[in-house]
């Protein structure tokens, strides 16, 4: 038994058609008209298979298909809707559009499962209305308090209660997410980078999602004129800031595993005929282990006071954020390289650098990813793109994984 | 004789006073209600001293000390008085005092001198209201025609014209500057710099008048998500352009003479968990000689294409600006340090970095400046500061010259 691809195709296609900037990539944001345009499609989708709907806490949608034994854990598909501000077509909908077809896979095939299955849409994921990512899974966990849901604003200062309750999606079950009431989750998704295209290797099979720093480093010169101050009479903030840019490159380069990125820098006073008198810089290290992740940071971290000092300037750096590696299970990741062997498919184990509603939920039960190559490795952006055949092929080796863990 | 720094130092105060960021630093803005209180205050200064005003091509202003010759070419001195937004008390000021009170000191003291002597105040020096530096000496040149003063808008779209009028700078002489009209001018300033206070040298006299080079570069990377993309899969345009700052700081350094500063980047998208897949750069390269001004530059822009191939980034490089350098007139140099000389003063001949209103008026006639020190080498800002007694140095200097000059 096989899934459909002309179905994923489709539903690729009608979910895309509830987009807030035509010709413009991708935009649907958390709650609107066109979130709620796409769940209406996937909830009329649902309908035809016949499985049991729930708004749960949170808002996130939970579709189960019953098994022989209700009392036993589910085993959880799934992934999210939501898209960055002129995102793609695949980011989170991979996810959705495989899961969905397994459950019809399996319901039109009436094959037998022991375990409810469980087709689950996480809301705000890339936290482009809320501003915080893995928000729908974070609340359905436990991790985020009834009260603050209404402290929880947009940029037009709507709370995501507002949001929620004015959008229908008003939960049914306000349960808290039970790590014991799921036998394992499977998380389908784009790999958002080049691995996997520069091998050729058609299927990613995640084992662990990398931890992040996150810092803010500060750097002070002296603005000064940019004709009249010679160059050894010079404090200038910038030039070690790109110091630090470079250091921070090499260092991650030379770990093999970890990788750091400056992806925002603000120059002051900016202007092209005065030296930048302060710069201030992000920082964001990754790395799939803990005790990596610390060192490469403190080594960053470490060569930042010598630049600095060298040049005259003073600085002063800010975690700003501080997510531990996660660890996907040994069991899913067999189970999902075996369904790919049986059916020819290559496979090769790999880290997720982003962090994704699986990390939420792997501190509750054991789960897995499967990632399909993105065409040169772009993602939330317009040109995001990963070719129909994967995503055929993802979805192949979820139904026999889902079927093999809720046998 | 000697000029009364109790009399610079009022000057200095009640210019200051108007000014529309009390406590933030000295905002006195082209043709505003401040700038026509600081230009009333002077005129008032003018009267007792008996000098002929008129308001000339531009809104300039000139106070002319009638010689013994009226034939004779004119010997100019003075500067401007608007300032930066939230810039210092002395930018412009220290020329405009020190030329106003040297005027007093030969008009009180009745010394006989055979040319005329102009005390100027140059309108829109800084650039700050019409965001085009040097533009009232430049339109009293000649250099912008009539029909502009219209064109030219500030933040407001208010025009040049109608701010002019509307201040009641009416101009009552629209000839345009004439060199064979000026013997000599001498412009009075600060350094901008710590050239003078790292020697411990009270007194610069400009020689030139550097040569200026304005570049934007354009870096073209993929930007892609940064926890999913290996460091040995980026192009990442931030590390890109942080080998150019380096570059540039390292070739200018090494040159000598050259100074060359990246004082604005723009990183897009900007986003501290997203490679960055552009950055645009300006880079502003200084040298006294215009021969090593393009082999500087040259060096600059032969060091981009290796850095980009290697990462395989895409740049383009578009040059907003070129001014040639300007080289002071021999003789008044000789003249402003035998001066100093007399009074027993330290002085270094030295390049200005900056330009300036005498840059323009070098082009028609015989220039020299004097430099105070700028301590720590703030300028353009709250923190910027002359000590009196070098104020007073410069003025005294001005006075000796001027006398010689017009003898």
């Amino acid at each position: 038994m096989k899934v459909r691809a002309d179905r994923l195709e489709k539903d690729i296609e009608e979910i895309n058609r509830f987009n807030s900037t035509p010709d413009h990539g991708i935009s649907r944001s958390t709650f609107t008209e066109e979130y709620i345009g796409a769940i209406n499609y996937i909830l009329k989708e649902i309908e035809k298979i016949g499985a049991d709907v729930r708004i749960m806490r949170g808002g996130n949608l939970r579709a189960r298909l019953k098994g022989t034994d209700n009392n036993a854990p589910a085993v959880m598909i799934g992934s999210h809707i939501d898209t960055v501000f002129k995102g793609g077509m695949f980011d989170g909908i991979v996810g959705t559009v495989t899961s969905l077809e397994v459950l019809r896979a399996i319901s039109e095939n009436k094959i037998p499962h022991k375990n409810p299955i469980d087709f689950v849409i996480f809301v705000e994921e890339d936290g482009s209305r809320f501003l915080s990512v893995l928000l729908g899974s974070r609340i359905w966990a436990g991790k985020i308090k009834d009260e603050d849901l209404s402290k929880i604003l947009d940029k037009d200062e709507i709370s995501y209660f507002e949001a929620m309750t004015k959008s229908g999606l008003v939960p049914q079950d306000e349960s808290i997410l039970d790590g014991k009431k799921i036998k394992a989750m499977i998380e389908p998704h784009i790999e958002q980078s080049r691995v996997l295209e520069s091998r050729s290797i058609p299927i990613g099979i995640v084992e662990a999602i990398a931890g992040i720093k996150q810092l803010e480093v500060t750097i002070e010169g002296v603005s000064n004129h940019a004709g009249a101050t010679p160059m050894n009479l010079r404090n200038d903030a910038l030039c070690g800031a790109a110091e630090i840019i470079l250091n921070s490159e090499k260092l991650a380069s030379q770990n093999g595993t970890s990788v750091a990125t400056v992806g925002h820098v603000e120059v002051s006073p900016g202007k092209n005929n005065i030296i930048p008198g302060k710069v201030i810089l992000t920082l964001d290290i990754r790395d799939r282990d803990d005790v990596t992740l610390n060192e490469i940071t403190n080594r960053i971290i470490n060569s930042i006071g010598p630049t600095c000092n060298n040049r005259g300037l003073i600085y002063s750096i800010k975690q700003v954020s501080y997510t531990k590696p996660v660890l996907l299970s040994k069991r899913v990741v067999e189970v999902l390289e075996n369904s790919a062997k049986k059916q020819g498919i290559n496979t090769l184990k790999m880290v997720s650098g982003a962090v994704h509603d699986s990390s939420v939920v792997a501190e509750l039960t054991n789960v897995g990813m499967i990632f399909v190559p993105s065409k040169d490795g772009r993602s939330h952006c317009p040109e995001e793109y990963t070719d129909l055949k994967y995503i055929e092929m993802a979805a192949n080796i979820l139904l026999e994984s889902v079927l093999e863990l809720s046998k």
